[in-house]
């Protein structure tokens, strides 16, 4: 503070620190990609690429906050570089969760194929597909908004992941439908209700990191807040 | 630093903040307990005190959150100290979404109810108090560890979570069993399914809690390493 060198220094370091979130971002939401379509492809190798990405992101995750660590340490930010960097930190937080999500997708897909239902089964695995869909959008336009720092647009997200809900509800009538006509399909339906659940907590996180977004714009915490609250917080000047 | 007012005024709030942590962690441990017990005896009025407790967890979760950043603002911390104040950050993170999968637990029990499901079947609950009794054991344990910053401990809890694991792929089986037989059984099984998942991912968040433990105390991330490193993390002098 009125130390120009130190504060573009600091301005320097937050933008790397941003760009390799982005980054990270980038690859869950391709790893989450991958392993649904290593679902829809009974592709074990596209699987093994998932859980060979999933290494690089926990490591991302622990540099990444070690840095910040170092900011924080070393440049005594302001109260308000301050929640962004913590922000920051959760954000980091959210994308190792998801790529946790896409590594848990991706053995399932091994194990389904180890254990040959594949072929012996035609599962409902393009339905997942939708539901993915919605859910990479959400976490695309998350970290969209993340860049650019949009609220509007993390307001967006926020009010998507219902949808995704819904989606994922109908899907778990129809396993239970698919399970009760054919009662040898039960093992392989639960590891496609747990895919389903994976995809539906990637929208979960893609809603927490907007909800970070406007924290770090607004200064306003507004989790497990009405979604009137959240609207009004996110659209204020 | 240097300053003996301002020093022992941090340690006073800082006591005070790991105070309300452990109350936040008491309140979801007995979340949890109650979550399972509601579901063990069919009882809806237990299962709505889980949700009201949810929203009081939510609220401490936001509170804590904003005091450590005016602590960090306000008394620009030592390194190790910082360390201290993210990972505090981090572990409420960690005990709110355990209050989270308690209420998932406690809305399927209302939905159980609603269905009623409990007078026509005899569902295998009890199977899942014993999962839900190694999943609470294990976070009073990582309560404890935090309380008294005890890395020998914080231990105990990683190398435990392996034991949870097993408990709920057995209960799988049991469940996919139980539906092969009877598959009027499936819909309601699925809702047993999740519960088993909840109470798993207790189990998880413990272990997390137990990691930012050893990083508090010896400065080292051990997420996402090998056992043998982890080990030798904690119990380093």
């Amino acid at each position: 503070m009125g130390d120009k060198h130190l504060s573009s220094q600091f301005d320097l370091e937050l933008s790397g620190i941003s760009t390799r979130v982005l980054e990270m971002g980038g690859l869950v939401e391709s790893q989450v990609e991958l392993a649904v379509s290593a679902l829809t492809s009974f592709d074990g190798d596209i699987a093994s690429r998932v859980l060979v990405a999933e290494e690089r992101v926990n490591q991302m995750e622990v540099e990444i906050d070690h840095d910040l660590s170092a900011i924080i340490a070393l440049r005594q930010p302001t109260a308000r570089d301050l929640r962004l960097l913590i922000a920051i930190s959760k954000t980091i937080g959210n994308l190792e969760r998801v790529g946790d999500e896409a590594a848990r997708i991706a053995r399932t897909v091994h194990r389904l194929i180890n254990s040959g239902v594949f072929s012996r089964l035609r599962l409902p695995v393009s339905d997942i597909s939708f539901e993915a869909e919605l859910a990479t959008a959400s976490l695309r336009k998350a970290l969209d908004a993340f860049a650019r720092l949009d609220t509007v647009q993390a307001l967006e997200v926020i009010k998507q992941d219902n949808q995704i809900d819904q989606e994922f509800d109908g899907l778990m009538r129809k396993l239970i439908t698919y399970m009760m006509e054919d009662p040898r399909t039960i093992s392989a339906s639960i590891d496609l209700v747990f895919v389903a659940k994976a995809i539906e907590r990637v929208g979960d996180h893609a809603k927490n990191l907007a909800e970070q977004i406007i924290y770090i714009v607004k200064g306003t915490d507004i989790r497990h807040n009405p979604m009137d609250t959240v609207e009004s917080v996110a659209l204020k000047d």
